[in-house]
């Protein structure tokens, strides 16, 4: 066991009682404090922010990483900012959930908790680490971080600074911890902390994902895969259809919610396809499709794999289906469950979609990028959970919060 | 792989949108039919349970074992009476938690949902088989069984009568299945059944539970172990603390919300061991103690262990603090988060008590003995989760569902 982890993990384990006793206040003040510094010693920041970038560059790190790794003033004014907006958030813990007389002659009270210690495994952008922490924190929860080795100095930086705006105040700055380590197995040895750590979150690609969920002993909450489909019933406003697509593919590639697959309604595949073909064409979209369609348009023929596949890229997977079934089959043999639309104006076939389709959101009639904890009025989000377990979608500050029974008695045995 | 374990999993996949799609009446229908034919049928229940019997008492399990794995009519009865007390409970599924107009326009609802497929693996009790069947059934999931080896012949006849009256009522009968083999390589891969088990809830002592978090990739939730603490804080009525600690000891020593251990406050210590002691030793419970107790009464020295060490037997370790701090920390340090009591008339000291015990039931005035789905009016019980993730406590039919997002919307985009 590495000694400086097992450290770690105590003083969170330590800490953590303190943290559940801060009031609402201290919490706020305590954000915008340390929004503050962030502000001021932004220069700090971007020093030890270019050390990474260099260290990146000399390893050859393609442009798209170093962006996500890059942060400049007005990164760091983002940052700040999202610390108070989790400020302004209501505090989720010490709500009475559900409060009643049993027959029993006791007085059962459910309230919300904090999770205690919640620990965060996450890939190179520096900002998860504020943003992270402010989310754990207002939440009432110590928080570890794990961030991508590419950006330790920078996220080494950002805690630092963290902690000692919790010191200007008195808040122990235990608080926030950061594990330096860059070793593989420090890493695997974290997920094993069950004992001081109530909950794992990885934020990152499958990779990341999978191998969390397949070596830790301590309850995840998986985030973010999202292999999200578009339905185009019969019934649809085809040009609106197109629209949304453009959307949902085109707006952002590289995240969860964008659409990667399309499911046609035999019907209208010979009017909509050349008209979606010719959309996306603009914005240089690469179908895949089966056969049908590619005896409409000019494509390339879909595989197995293509229909399973995430491509955070250009490329949209296509397939026809002869009725509402068809798609919701095919649907629930590929969703990741995370982001699923149907385009219809049959009523029915909304509601059988939205009952039967196994996502952590089915929409009729939209975009599947609306799927976003800011969008849902959560305030702000830590993730979107693509299982069932606890949370399911965007995670607010609620969803990083538990509950206890508090029951009050008379000297009551039970007979 | 095991392939009839790969099948059965197959099969609960399939089946686990129809049984989704089955209404509240059809549910309640399939199980007061079920408790009918388990009732008709309880010759051929009892038959196989003597085989299960007979190869008990050739391995020579003790009277205790024994005892659990028995059936009768009475106790067939009993489960019979459980499937019809299931059936009037409300279901769980398809209510609206949420809704909600958002600012972009759409109109978001969340809705509770079925897990889909739930797995639990449990010991030697058969009557889990027809329990477990009919909580996760309402709760709109299809169920795989691994029942203890040594309750085979019992929980395939329950299963098999089961699949019957599911079959007269033309509902898929792999709404419940049985892992029929008792090799523990395919327990072990069926826990790695990701991808077609969406939850999983181990039932059973610490050995099982801590082999089941340490081996599954599905998403568990813990149950069961209980380090029940009672504190006799300085203001406590010590007559009536006798009769909680009574109850909560003595009243079934094998169950996880006994208690195992006393905090008992310094400022009382003498005058309440000996009349604690007096009553304990009428039940013949032996204490464990430290030194400070020990010189008041006659009893055996505890250990660290003896702290640690949730016992379910006519044992019960005692300690001695000076004050509300050192009993909370002693109890976080201690606990396994099931159940922890305090016993005041200080209100300060309950309310801290409250707050600040890490437990999914924190008791004032109260016996540990009513954590429990019936004593807090859930109708039933499926386990008592003492891990902080999705439930916590007792766990009723809405522990067992998931929700999702319905959003609905005029083909609108992102921007």
């Amino acid at each position: 066991m590495d000694e400086k982890l097992l450290d770690l993990c105590k003083r969170a384990q330590k800490v953590k009682y303190d943290i559940q006793k801060l009031t609402s206040d201290r919490k706020n003040e305590a954000l915008i404090h340390a929004a503050r510094r962030l502000i001021e010693r932004s220069d700090e920041i971007i020093s030890a922010n270019h050390e990474d970038i260099v260290a990146g560059t000399q390893k050859g790190m393609n442009e798209g990483l170093l962006d996500r790794l890059r942060l400049d003033e007005k990164r760091i004014t983002g940052i700040a900012e999202g610390l108070k907006q989790v400020a302004a958030l209501d505090d989720p813990v010490g709500k009475t959930l559900e409060k009643r007389d049993l027959n029993n002659g006791l007085h059962l009270r459910k309230v919300s908790v904090p999770m205690g210690v919640i620990g965060i495994i996450y890939e190179s952008r520096p900002n998860v680490t504020a943003d992270a922490f402010s989310l754990c924190f207002k939440a009432g929860s110590a928080v570890i971080l794990k961030g991508g080795s590419d950006a330790l100095n920078s996220n080494r930086m950002i805690t630092s600074i963290i902690k000692d705006a919790l010191k200007d105040l008195n808040i122990p700055e235990d608080a926030i911890l950061l594990i330096e380590s860059t070793d593989r197995e420090v890493t695997r040895q974290f997920m094993t902390m069950k004992e001081y750590v109530d909950l794992l979150i990885p934020r990152g690609g499958a990779g990341l994902i999978r191998s969390v969920v397949e070596n830790s002993l301590i309850p995840v909450i998986e985030t973010g895969t999202g292999n999200c489909h578009i339905f185009v019933d019969k019934s649809a406003d085809l040009n609106k259809a197109v629209e949304v697509i453009l959307n949902a593919k085109t707006q952002r590639i590289g995240v969860c919610n964008a659409m990667e697959s399309l499911i046609v309604h035999s019907g209208i595949v010979d009017e909509f396809m050349p008209l979606l073909a010719k959309a996306l064409r603009t914005k240089n979209v690469e179908i895949r499709a089966d056969q049908k369609i590619c005896n409409i348009i000019d494509c390339k023929k879909a595989t197995e794999e293509d229909y399973a596949t995430e491509y955070l890229d250009l490329i949209l997977s296509a397939k026809t289906v002869d009725n509402i079934d068809e798609a919701i089959e095919h649907v629930n043999r590929y969703t990741t469950h995370h982001s699923e639309s149907i385009l219809t104006s049959d009523k029915d076939n909304a509601v059988r979609f939205q009952n039967e389709v196994d996502a952590a959101c089915v929409y009729v009639n939209c975009s599947t990028r609306f799927t976003d904890g800011f969008e849902f009025g959560l305030g702000a989000e830590i993730g979107i959970s693509t299982q069932k377990l606890h949370a399911r979608g965007p995670m607010g500050l609620k969803e990083i919060t538990s509950y206890k029974y508090l029951i009050d008695g008379n000297y009551d045995v039970r007979s």
